[in-house]
């Protein structure tokens, strides 16, 4: 059960909003690997959850590879989440992008737990928000990942880090293995297992 | 290389359509999954290849757990694709639909690759185009299948099945081992390799 302080604003029955950013570019797996597990949760869960995606303004973006998807509802009309995901793709714009970083900033001082998959992490670099902490990305991305805060203390075989406040996870299908622990840690191993059954997750890379 | 004669009607540039079909309802694992280990293909590839999504009507549609998605075209301005990519969810309405299952036999007997993630299986079933071959399910449908389908030889233990012409994968995630071994059989398993390092494809289920 979270804190009742962090629950206010939320429709009355929600208990925790968990946001999936989207954007041009964003890497498909990277936000629907943890959309799946997290959704599967919120329809199991006897707790209220949403799951929603979020965009820069109510219109379809197109995925790193073409996908077409509709955000739910914009950054202003979402508030402040209680856990946030950020996927990456197109992560050389997002690190330049201040309203962004400044936003990134404003949710980890109000408590959201900020979580990102794959070079979303970059993002948490460069807003100062894993500063001294340990972290990882993609692995085309480690030294970037390095270079974009101060003090990051690089896990590079890490599926994910959990670093208290933020978890990064590694290159896409990372977030699966990310959003699984979330489940765990925000709820109890047993929900995670019945939603790791439910995606029959018992991966068997074929090659 | 495939055959040219089924490589006619397509533009004249792209060698291969790969589809995947989405509607309200769809599971969206089963659907993503699969395209985004297609769509890194199309982009490595040296081959022209297309992923598409196709859907009833070019409107968004609302996946199992809320995502919206867009469809890049229609199943009319589709055609017959080479491969096609068919995720479960909200299936008991699919195995209803005729004009679906009508449209499965054509591409099947016009020589698509079928292949299926979850239930999708069951539609594939209830077309026939399971009738005597090996194939598997979500492990929730497998019985389910055996019902739709005539002489299907049930495999409950396998993370996809190759019979062939119609490939059927397990659960949700199974999708992404499925649509690996797709660019391994398609292509190379050397490219596969690389589209599962691209993913960085090592999963580690954390409980």
């Amino acid at each position: 059960m979270l804190p009742a302080a962090i629950i206010g604003g939320m429709a009355p029955r929600t208990e925790l909003t968990v946001a999936v950013a989207i954007w041009d570019g964003v890497e498909e797996l990277d936000a629907v690997g943890p959309y799946e597990v997290l959704g599967a949760w919120a329809a199991m869960s006897d707790r209220s959850i949403r799951v929603l995606t979020v965009g820069q303004e109510r219109r379809a973006v197109s995925g790193s590879h073409g996908l077409v998807l509709v955000p739910d509802l914009t950054w202003e009309e979402l508030g402040r989440p209680h856990v946030l995901v950020l996927p990456g793709g197109a992560s050389s714009l997002q690190v330049a992008d201040e309203a962004l970083l400044d936003r990134m900033r404003g949710f980890a001082k109000g408590g959201t737990l900020m979580t990102s998959v794959c070079t979303g992490a970059l993002v948490y670099a460069a807003a100062g928000i894993l500063d001294d902490k340990p972290a990882t990305t993609h692995w085309s991305a480690l030294t970037s990942l390095g270079r974009y805060g101060q003090g990051i203390e690089l896990r590079p075989e890490a599926r994910f880090v959990d670093a208290g406040d933020v978890i990064t996870a590694a290159g896409v299908s990372a977030g699966i293995d990310m959003a699984l622990y979330l489940v765990a840690r925000l709820e109890s191993e047993e929900r995670a297992r019945e939603v790791c059954r439910y995606i029959q997750y018992d991966p068997e890379p074929p090659i």
